[in-house]
């Protein structure tokens, strides 16, 4: 039996775990992906210590400080969740079970898809959600960004360091992005922001070709990443009466408890962070977490 | 004109400076100590991303990071704070002035004082608020620590590297630190825990030589570090009209705005800290005041 299972290994559960480890919790991080959305950023220069480095990098740093305190480190989906007599038990896509008293969820975010014809057809064909992940592929080539957040901007930035050219896509007038991102891509001359605009549709044969846009613009490309932002995993807790927001973030108090006796959250996945989806924010709510879950632990 | 004056150079007004400089704003940080509160960190093992290293080690990396994105550091003493026509005039011991359009305050906390006979006196003689500045003059004799939280404990294990002996004096019947502390000093045979006692007297000639502790046993010591908390540094805004709490730490939102406009605070010294002095969340504060100062001048 486990003190508590973290479900999701990006920086607010690995951070949770390491927290728990401090505290002398017996403790397991699952998730599918270590890393989780951090994973995504070519460039992290904003965690305090680091002055700049890559998004894979640090979490990997994470995950050796979490099992350097002995902590498992499980990279396997998480399937199901049940309640027995008063304890959680996890099931993972392996078959495994895990027993914990208390759960951290901290299972972030998926990417929010744009819903348009093509988008599913052209997956992996030209249609990515990760550039780190897929962008060397289209080294000299024309490719789109489609957002405006920080992670919009970043993508770009990172694709024109090899891309002929890098479309910006943005609904918006203005970028939304960190005002160092936008100074960034406005000097950055193998960029093109086009604001106000829509994509409509994503059209090719057997590879992306061009996309159209809601101005009836067509516009060749052979690549196009889509960061539109995330929408919180909460599949997983369907039937645990965990509380949502209206835009399915898991409420929580200000030491990360939801209303389910022995369930924590933190992360993009909650109200606090869903605004902000920093490492350092994330990374504070999972310690605050571990430290909830042991001092209720320490209470029975 | 400074966007933003951050006063106080510990990891919560670095990492303001940090983010205020990601989000493009003019900032300086102002504070005597550079590292604060974490400079008397032995070692630090739970900030993500760094297994184990030197509290004020850890500060520097910050340092330099802070000053990479074209932030100063001013490492100097502010000394008085005026408003005038709506901006922020803040005055240091160097008698220089530094005008901004926000605060955030971020001056952590100053070290708790026992307040008995001889602590004032032998203060450099004996007396210490600071192992790892002083520990080192008490190689291979005794000496005692005074405390039980967290910075306690890792003091105490630090002294037990090099010295003789290491007397824990701890009011009451269970250290509140960290288990992962406790359990390494439990099994430091250098460090003996005296549970539930205080210390009355600081005695000695020209050093000190002794303590006597509520029970009347006097025990030979020539090193005494007392580690019992901090006390919020708050002097600088007493007149301000910034809301504090009956312990004096400073009442903040979720963005951490004070109930005066153009005023933040992040870290020790605020309500959100107070039960927690983790450098992971203090930075995450102050990321979260220079988001706030960010978005707070943006409006206007």
């Amino acid at each position: 039996m486990y003190d508590v299972v973290v479900i999701g290994a990006g920086a607010a559960g690995m951070s949770a775990g390491i927290y728990a480890a401090r505290y002398g919790l017996k403790a397991v991080v699952i998730g599918r992906e270590m890393g989780g959305t951090a994973n995504n950023a070519h460039l992290v220069e904003n965690y305090p210590g680091f002055k700049s480095i890559n998004g894979m990098e640090l979490m990997e740093k994470f995950a050796e400080h979490l099992k350097s305190l002995g902590v498992k480190l499980e990279n396997v989906e998480v399937v199901g969740i049940d309640r027995n007599n008063g304890h959680f038990t996890v099931k993972t896509a392996g078959n495994e079970k895990f027993d914990g008293k208390s759960l951290i969820l901290a299972m972030g975010t998926v990417r929010r898809k744009l819903n348009i014809p093509g988008e599913d057809e052209f997956l992996g064909k030209g249609v990515s959600y990760c550039a780190t992940c897929d962008g060397p592929f289209f080294r000299d080539k024309v490719v789109a960004v489609v957002g405006g957040s920080d992670g919009a901007c970043n993508t770009a930035v990172q694709l024109a360091e090899y891309c002929k050219k890098v479309y910006v896509f943005y609904r918006k007038e203005k970028l939304r992005a960190e005002p160092f991102w936008v100074a960034k891509i406005e000097k950055n001359k193998r960029i093109e922001v086009v604001h106000n605009v829509n994509v409509k549709e994503i059209m090719g044969d057997k590879f992306v070709k061009a996309v159209k846009l809601d101005n009836n613009k067509k516009i060749d490309i052979e690549g196009i990443f889509i960061e539109i932002g995330g929408v919180p995993q909460i599949s997983l807790i369907k039937n645990m009466g965990v509380k949502v927001d209206e835009k399915n973030h898991i409420v929580i108090d200000s030491s990360q408890r939801t209303n389910v006796d022995g369930v924590y959250a933190a992360g993009d996945i909650t109200t606090g962070s869903n605004k902000w989806s920093q490492i350092i924010t994330a990374s504070a709510e999972g310690a605050t977490a571990a430290r909830a879950v042991f001092y209720d632990l320490k209470k029975e």
